[in-house]
């Protein structure tokens, strides 16, 4: 069974809860080591009118602070920042196969002085990469092209120069022998009537293709018509363009399952798909755990038996 | 009850097999009116191997001409349009209460020299209207800001000004007491951090607010969580942006139900929201209703005790 570090995200939020409520069903999928400081855990446990299971192993870290539900704070930023690169460091160590992230508070991070604007962010700085969102769950994978940066500079960067690296890194992170590409425009531009850039990606795909010497992406789906139930038994992997071509089907039949993934990362890494959520935090608010749940699974998953398949 | 005129839509495709399958179920909502020339009619049921049914009233219009299922002519074109002219001028007479519209051929209206995209083009040019798109079903409906332009334009549109009256425009027509408005970029901006059309959008959303007096209009939503379950559970209508900010979710959920509806049209018009078939016409196919039977439905709803609620 593989090891898994769990970073355990803001003490101030429900990442602690959902982590010690999940403990008997994670030991399933793998050993999880938790980065924890070891009396926050006991503080946060008591806090919560939970036991600590006799074996939750963890890897202490970070300094002890006072505990403030649902409170942004410079201590709860640096804490979760401290698990965070504790796991990222486990990982690199391959003392872990992979790691999970619970989720941070991006305002104490920043005032805890710390400038990113999330883990994905911080794990391209830390590991020098250029992580890859994917978001999604076993039955649909969104794959972001580009994310979040404003719709009307999202046409720019349809170039084929640039979309062809990106879909072979994908490949390599993936394996999949079946991906689909999307459109841009309404109807993939209907033959150029609307819009040019969907013969960009036309382009990438052909070329990908030739370069794999098989068809492994398809596309350019008219994006509309993309995650039609029958397209979603045909694909479970989908490049998407932009943030919401890929966010919007994901979430409105996806909502609670989703996980959060990063590829070329240089480690295995996936994350929950929500937030603190402090309005709930140590309030006996029953926080799903779906998609942290999902999210070991997938980590586990994706670092069993991966190979680098590509070099550029 | 009120009377519906049907335009019968291109004899080579499978418009006429819906509307002879349909009817009985089409005639416990409305007294249908189909616009077919009567030989036609005869010649494309014996095609079928269908009965016409007694009480299957027409309004005589259109040539004859050779039916050849599957295939664009200049003749099916130009029967398909004076079925729609019909009905739209039985509408605009006031003969009829609505009319809803089976699929043209695109191709086949430009063989007939045509020059419209469709029937949303033609409705706007023949009433000297600005056709408003709604596509949807009974659980959810969005209208559609722009829709076929190019996705690097629509930013450009996003201005306060224009939004406006296009706002109390659907609240017109529609009359209904709480729409949502989605946003533009990832997460509606960020508070400006991603793109700074979204601010338009509230702007737009506030003025009208102030002008109804009251909050009809909800937003602007964080485009990926509008369509969520818990949201759909609070909004049947959805005004997007763009194209595919509206369509990939709807047709995700509600590919065969849903229908086309034009608002601000100056008469009442639904549409089944797929083409012509060709592929299956006249084949034993067993073309779905679902689509042309939620059409009339919504043609009835929309017809009945609608008052002009704002002159600007």
């Amino acid at each position: 069974m593989k090891k898994i570090a769990i970073s355990i995200g803001d003490l101030n939020g429900i990442g602690l809860e959902i982590a010690l409520r999940s403990h008997n069903e994670v030991k399933k999928h793998c050993y999880p080591l938790y980065c924890i400081n070891e009396n926050m855990l006991g503080w946060g446990a008591a806090l919560l009118g939970l036991d600590v299971p006799s074996d939750f192993e963890i890897r202490d870290c970070g300094k002890v602070f006072e505990i403030e539900p649902g409170v942004c704070s410079a201590e709860a930023g640096e804490s979760s920042y401290d698990s965070f690169i504790t796991a990222v460091a486990l990982a690199k160590s391959n003392e872990v196969s992979g790691i999970v992230t619970l989720p941070i508070n991006k305002e104490s991070w920043a005032m805890a002085g710390l400038e990113y604007k999330g883990h994905t962010d911080a794990l391209s700085d830390l590991l020098g990469c250029e992580a890859i969102m994917m978001l999604g769950c076993e039955e649909m994978f969104t794959i972001l092209y580009t994310h979040h940066i404003p719709l009307r500079d999202v046409p720019h960067e349809i170039k084929a120069k640039k979309l062809k690296p990106f879909l072979l890194k994908v490949y390599e992170e993936l394996g999949a022998e079946r991906i689909a590409v999307l459109g841009l425009n309404p109807h993939a531009g209907d033959h150029g009537v609307i819009g040019d850039e969907d013969a960009e990606i036309e382009k990438a795909i052909l070329k990908v293709n030739h370069f794999l010497e098989r068809e492994v992406f398809v596309g350019p789906l008219v994006p509309d018509i993309a995650f039609s139930k029958n397209n979603r038994e045909n694909f479970t992997y989908f490049v998407c363009m932009y943030h919401d071509q890929g966010l919007i089907p994901l979430k409105t039949l996806y909502f609670d399952e989703s996980i959060n993934v990063s590829l070329n990362a240089g480690v295995v890494r996936t994350s929950v798909d929500h937030g603190t959520a402090f309005d709930i935090a140590y309030k006996e608010g029953n926080p799903s755990c779906l998609s942290y749940i999902n999210a070991i699974k997938e980590a586990v998953k994706l670092s069993s038996g991966k190979e680098p398949l590509l070099t550029f």
